[in-house]
C-alpha cells in the first residue's frame, strides 16, 4: 500500500495516508477538521487549501473556485487525493461546531449528514425560464449544496413544496431531498443508529441536533429461526429465492422493530426519522438487502460488495421518513464487515498512533490490529461456544445464565436476573475454564483431573469432580455441570482467535508487550473478565490492567455516522487504510491451529 | 449566449457553439464524428483529441489519460467544455458503424446507448479481496464502460450472475446494468420509441442491433375521458392527488398498451425491451412520472422539471424488462417540450445552416427557427379549432372526418375512410377557410359574405350560402356547413401561430423570403394542404415548394435517440443550444394578434 506524507501548515501537523486519501480526511484522521458544511461532496467551497506546489485541478474546483484561486494554489481539501508528499496551508477553522464525546473517548464534531438549509426562492416570473428543480438546486447550491433530483421522489416533491412559498427550508439527507418544509418549522432532526447483529438487534434514536439520544431499543435477530449463525442462514437463503425473501423480511422485521420501538421510548413517530444507519456483519447486510450471500459461506469468501451504501429506506422496505435514506457502512471483506468497520472507527484504532488490539469475541471472530501508520484487521471461525452453543449446559447470556465463575473453597457463580441458574453462557464459561486452570483442575493442554487426581491434590473441589458417561465433568452448581468436552470446544474457540491474533501481530511485527491497550468489543466483550482472558490465553500476555471492554463498539460507530460526516468519511476510507488479512490463505494454518489450543502455562507449571 | 469557435484539425471544419457544449458534441453537430463507444460518458477513453492551446484537465482525463498524454494536450473530447475559442486535433476514425437515414433526410450511426458487453470474469481466489460488484466493474472498465451498481436492483442481480461462469455478457443501458447473460446469449436487443401525445401515443419498437422497426402501434390517450387538451387534464390532476394519479395511470395504460401492441405485431415479449425513449409535451410527461403540472396552466409557467431523465421504467411503473430504463428527453420550457425537442433532432434544424422554420399545429402550436448558427423556438396557444373543437361541425381527423375541400363549381369533399361525411376536421376546416377565401366568399378580415353578395358577384356557389339562427355559413355537403363563428375562431387560432412564428422571425431577423423551407410537423402537419396554409396565412408567404410535410418528427427523434447515444447527446443539448421564447411575456402581443388574424389579401383584393 503505497503511503504520502502530507503536511498541514501553519501547524506544521503531518501525517501518511494511503494513496488516494484525500486532503480533507486526511486532516480529520489526525484531529485538524477542515472547515466544510456540504460534507465534502465538493459543493461548499469552503474546504479550500493552498498547496505548495502543483496539484491536479479537479472539475470540483473548476466549479468552485476562480480562475485566479486555482492560479494561486488553491484547491478544494475535499476532491484532491492524495497521489505524492503534498505540503497545504490550511485557513483557520472559524465556526466552533458542537462536539460529544462518543464510542472510546473520541471527540465527536456535530456536524450530521442530515441537513435543515433555509431558502429564500426567487419567484417565477415569465422572463425567468427556470424549472422548479433549476430554481430550489440554484437556491441550494448558492448555501453550499448539492442536489440530486434524479429520482421520481424528488421530482414529485420539489413542484408541491416550492410553489407555496419563497421561504422554505430544504431538509436534506447528503444531496437527497427529504422533505421541504415551511421555514417557520421548528429544527427537529431525528436519525437512528441500527446495529444488526446475527443475535440482537439495537437501535438508537439520535437527536441529530444535540446529539444526545432520544430513546434506544433492542430484541433477537427475527432470523434466528433460521439457524443461529450466518452459515445457517446462509444455508437456509441457498435453498431459493422465496427462502432468501424470509430472511430479507425476518431482517427487516427485526430493524423494523427495535427502531419503532426506540421511537415509542422517546415518543417520536417514523416520519420524525430522516435517515438510519446500519451496521452489521456482511451476511446481515446482504440478507437484509435480499442480496445473495452464498459465497461469503465458500471459498474464496468473496461478498457480493463491500462499498459504502446510501439508498431510499423505503425501497429497501424500511419505513422511516417516506424519502429517508438508508445508509450502509463499508466492509473490508466477507468476514470483516460494517460493524467492525464501526468499531473501528468508535475506537478511534486507525487514526491514534498507539499499538493497540481490537477484538470482537463471537462465533465469527473479527480483530484489528493498529501499529503506527499501519492497521489491519482479520477474522477467524471461533465457533459456537461463545455464544454458548455445543456446551453441555451452554445458554445464551440471558436469564439463567452462568456469567461468572469464582472458585476458591467453594465454587461460587454470578447467575444473569434474580432467577435460578439454568445454564452457563460465554464469559461464565472462560470464567470456570480459567479458575479451573488457576485452581490446577484443567492441565495446560486441557485436560481435566480425575476426582481422584484432585484429592490427591489436596484440591477442595475435588467432589465436583466426576464422571457421566465414561467423560470427566466438573459441578458447578446443582445439576449444571462443565464437561470436558466444553473445555475442548472453548479450546478449539479460543484458538481460531489466537491465530488470527498472532497473524495480524506478526504481519505488523507487534509482539505482545508492545500492545499498549487490548480492546474487548460487543455486549459479550464487556462481560469477560479480563483476568479469565489471559488466563485461558484468549488474548495475548498483557498487564490485565491493559485490557479494557470497548462495549457496543458498532453500534458507537454508527452512531457516529450519524451525528458527524467527517466521520462517516473516515469509515468510508478504511477500506483503503485497514489491511485485509484473510486466514484461511495463510499457510501454515492448520498446524498454528493446533497449536493455539494449548493454555498459557502457569507460574511453575510444566508442560505436560 | 455565448458562443465560441471550434476548429478541428486537420479538416479544418469549423462550428460555432454555445458556452459550455462538449467538443464531442460539436464535432457532431457538424457532421464529424469522433470515436467512443461509451456514449460519451468518459470511461472509454477512445474519443481524445489534441488541443492546440491550453485546456483544463477534467477527473476523467486524469482517470483515462496518462501525464504524458496530458502534457502532450491530448484531452476527452467528452468531458471537454468548450469555454473559449478552441482548435483540436482528431484522430482519424477507424470504425464504421452501420448508418440509416431517419427523420428528414438524416443519417442517423447505429449506436444505441444500450450495448451488449461480453466479458471474461477473473476468478474470485482467496488472494483476491475483491467483491462481486468490483470485479464486474473493473472487467466493465477494460472493455470502456462505467458501471453504476448503487441501486438494490443492480446489487441483487450481479452475485447471482457472475458466479456461475467467468464468461458473461452484460447488457447495459448507459452505465445500468440490465441484464448478465450467458456468453453464447445471442445479440438480440430492442427497444422502444414512444410518442405520448396529448391525443395519440404511438409506440415503435426497433431493433437496436439493425435500426429497423419491429413492430409499431397507435392508440388514443387514454386520458382524453379527462378533457381533450393539456389544460383541462391539468384541471383534473389539480383536484388532488388521487386525480393527479388517475392521469398517471392512465397515461401509463395508454403507453403500456401501445407498447404491448407494437411487441405483439413484432413477436417479442416486455423481457426482449432494454429501453424505452418516452417524448411528450411537458405536460404529458409530467403526467406520466406523476408530478405536478398545474404551474404549466398558470403564468409565468414554468414546469417542475426539464432536464433529461433516466428512470427505472418498473419504478415509474412501465413494463419492459424488469430493469429496463425509461429514458425522458428534455424539454425547452412548460410549452415546448421533449416532443419538439425530438423534433427539431429530426428535422436537422438546428444543426444545419439554412434558414428553416419547424411548425407543429395543434392546441397549442409549437414552432422554431434557425438561421445561421442561431435558434429560438416558442408555442402559442392556437385554442382547440386545429382539432375541430369548438367548430359546428368539427370532429378529430376519424373516419368520416372531411379532411380536404375544393370549391370550383361544386363543392368536392375529402373524406376519411369510406364513410358518409359526418364532420369537419382541422385540415378540412383549413381547406375549405382557403377555398371560400380563393373563391371571394370570405373576405380578408374573415366575412362570410351573405348568398344575395355572392349571387350579385356571379358565384357558382351562391345557394351554398346560408343562413341559420341570425348567422352567416356555408353548406359542404348534405348537412354539414361551416358558419361565419368557425371561420372566426380559425382565425383566431392560425392568429396565435403567426405571432409566434413573427416573434421567432423578428428575433433572428428572418424575412419571410429568408425562409428556405417550411416544416409541418406532427400527424396533422402532413395532412394540411400547403397552398391552403399560404391562402389564410397559416405560415408565412414562400413559394409553396418551400413547404415540406415533416411526418412524425417528435416519434422520428425518438427512434433516433433510441438508435444512436450521439443524437441523444445532441438533443440534451438543445436546451443550451435553442433560445427559448415566452410569448405571453412579448409587450404589444395583443396588438400584434388582433392584427394576425386577417387574412393574407389575395392579388388585387382591396383590404375591406
Amino acid at each position: 500500500m503505497t503511503r504520502h506524507e502530507v503536511t498541514y501548515l501553519p501547524s506544521g501537523k503531518t501525517t501518511r495516508v494511503p494513496d488516494g486519501t484525500s486532503l480533507f480526511s486526511a486532516a480529520h484522521w489526525i484531529g485538524l477538521p477542515i472547515e466544510s458544511s456540504c460534507g465534502g461532496r465538493g459543493t461548499c467551497g469552503k474546504c479550500k487549501v493552498k498547496i505548495v506546489g502543483d496539484a491536479e485541478v479537479t472539475d470540483a474546483d473548476h466549479r468552485e473556485l476562480s480562475p485566479e484561486e486555482l492560479a494561486e494554489g488553491w484547491r478544494l481539501s475535499c476532491t484532491l487525493r492524495v497521489s505524492a508528499d503534498t505540503v497545504c496551508d490550511v485557513p483557520e477553522v472559524m465556526s466552533r461546531p458542537k462536539a460529544a464525546t462518543m464510542g472510546l473517548h473520541r471527540m465527536v464534531v456535530l456536524e450530521p449528514n442530515v441537513v435543515r438549509v433555509p431558502l429564500t426562492l426567487s419567484p417565477s416570473t415569465v422572463d425567468d425560464p427556470r424549472d422548479d428543480v433549476e430554481r430550489l438546486r440554484e437556491a441550494l447550491h448558492a448555501e453550499g449544496y448539492g442536489l440530486d433530483a434524479r429520482d421520481l421522489d424528488t421530482l414529485r416533491l420539489v413542484p408541491q413544496a416550492v410553489r407555496d412559498r419563497s421561504e422554505v427550508t430544504a431538509v436534506l439527507c447528503g444531496e437527497h431531498l427529504v422533505a421541504l418544509e415551511p421555514a417557520e418549522t421548528p429544527d427537529e432532526r431525528y436519525g437512528v443508529a441500527v446495529d444488526l447483529g446475527t443475535t440482537t438487534v439495537v437501535a438508537t434514536v439520535m437527536d441529530l441536533t444535540t446529539g444526545m439520544a432520544s430513546g434506544v431499543a433492542s430484541d433477537l435477530n427475527k432470523q434466528a429461526r433460521f439457524g443461529g449463525d450466518v452459515i445457517s442462514r446462509i444455508g437456509h437463503a441457498m435453498q431459493g429465492h422465496a427462502q432468501l425473501e424470509e430472511l430479507r423480511h425476518a431482517a427487516l422485521a427485526s430493524v423494523q422493530g427495535v427502531i419503532d420501538e426506540a421511537l415509542a421510548d422517546a415518543e417520536l413517530s417514523r416520519e420524525q426519522v430522516y435517515e438510519a444507519v446500519v451496521v452489521g456483519n456482511a451476511t446481515m447486510l446482504h440478507l437484509l438487502l435480499g442480496i445473495d450471500a452464498k459465497q461469503i459461506a465458500m471459498s474464496p469468501f468473496a461478498p457480493a460488495f463491500r462499498e459504502p451504501l446510501d439508498l431510499s429506506a423505503a425501497q429497501a422496505g424500511l419505513h422511516i421518513h417516506p424519502r429517508g435514506r438508508l445508509t450502509l457502512l463499508p466492509a473490508l471483506g466477507a468476514y470483516v464487515g460494517a460493524d467492525i468497520v464501526a468499531g473501528i472507527l468508535a475506537t478511534g484504532l486507525a487514526r491514534e498512533d498507539g499499538v493497540r488490539l481490537f477484538v470482537d469475541v463471537g462465533t465469527n471472530g473479527e480483530m484489528a490490529v493498529n501499529a503506527g501508520e499501519r492497521t489491519a484487521a482479520t477474522s477467524a471461525p471461533a465457533g459456537p461456544a461463545f455464544e454458548g452453543a455445543q456446551i453441555h449446559h451452554g445458554m445464551r447470556a440471558a436469564d439463567g445464565a452462568i456469567e461468572a465463575v469464582a472458585l476458591g473453597e467453594t465454587v461460587e457463580v454470578k447467575v444473569i436476573g434474580d432467577v435460578e441458574p439454568h445454564g452457563i453462557c460465554g464469559s461464565g464459561l472462560i470464567d470456570a475454564v480459567a479458575q479451573l486452570r488457576l485452581a490446577g483442575l484443567v492441565g495446560v493442554n486441557g485436560r481435566m483431573v480425575s476426582a481422584e487426581e484432585a484429592r490427591e491434590a489436596g484440591s477442595p473441589l475435588a467432589e465436583h469432580l466426576i464422571e457421566l458417561h465414561g467423560q470427566r465433568a466438573f459441578r458447578l452448581t446443582g445439576d449444571l455441570i462443565l464437561t470436558q468436552r466444553d473445555v475442548r470446544e472453548l479450546q478449539v474457540a479460543k484458538a481460531a482467535m489466537v491465530v488470527g491474533m498472532r497473524a495480524l501481530m506478526e504481519l505488523l511485527g507487534v509482539q505482545p508487550e508492545d500492545l499498549e491497550q487490548i480492546m474487548l468489543a460487543g455486549s459479550f466483550g464487556t462481560y469477560i473478565n479480563p483476568e479469565s482472558a489471559l488466563a485461558i490465553g484468549l488474548v495475548p500476555p498483557v498487564p490485565v490492567e491493559r485490557i479494557v471492554a470497548a462495549g457496543n463498539a458498532a453500534g458507537e460507530g454508527a452512531k457516529m455516522c450519524l451525528l458527524s460526516f467527517r466521520e462517516r468519511l473516515l469509515a468510508h476510507d478504511l477500506p483503503r487504510r485497514v489491511e485485509y488479512l484473510e486466514l484461511s490463505a495463510r499457510p501454515g494454518f492448520n498446524d498454528e491451529f493446533v497449536a493455539a489450543t494449548v493454555f498459557p502455562e502457569l507460574p511453575g507449571e510444566a508442560r505436560t
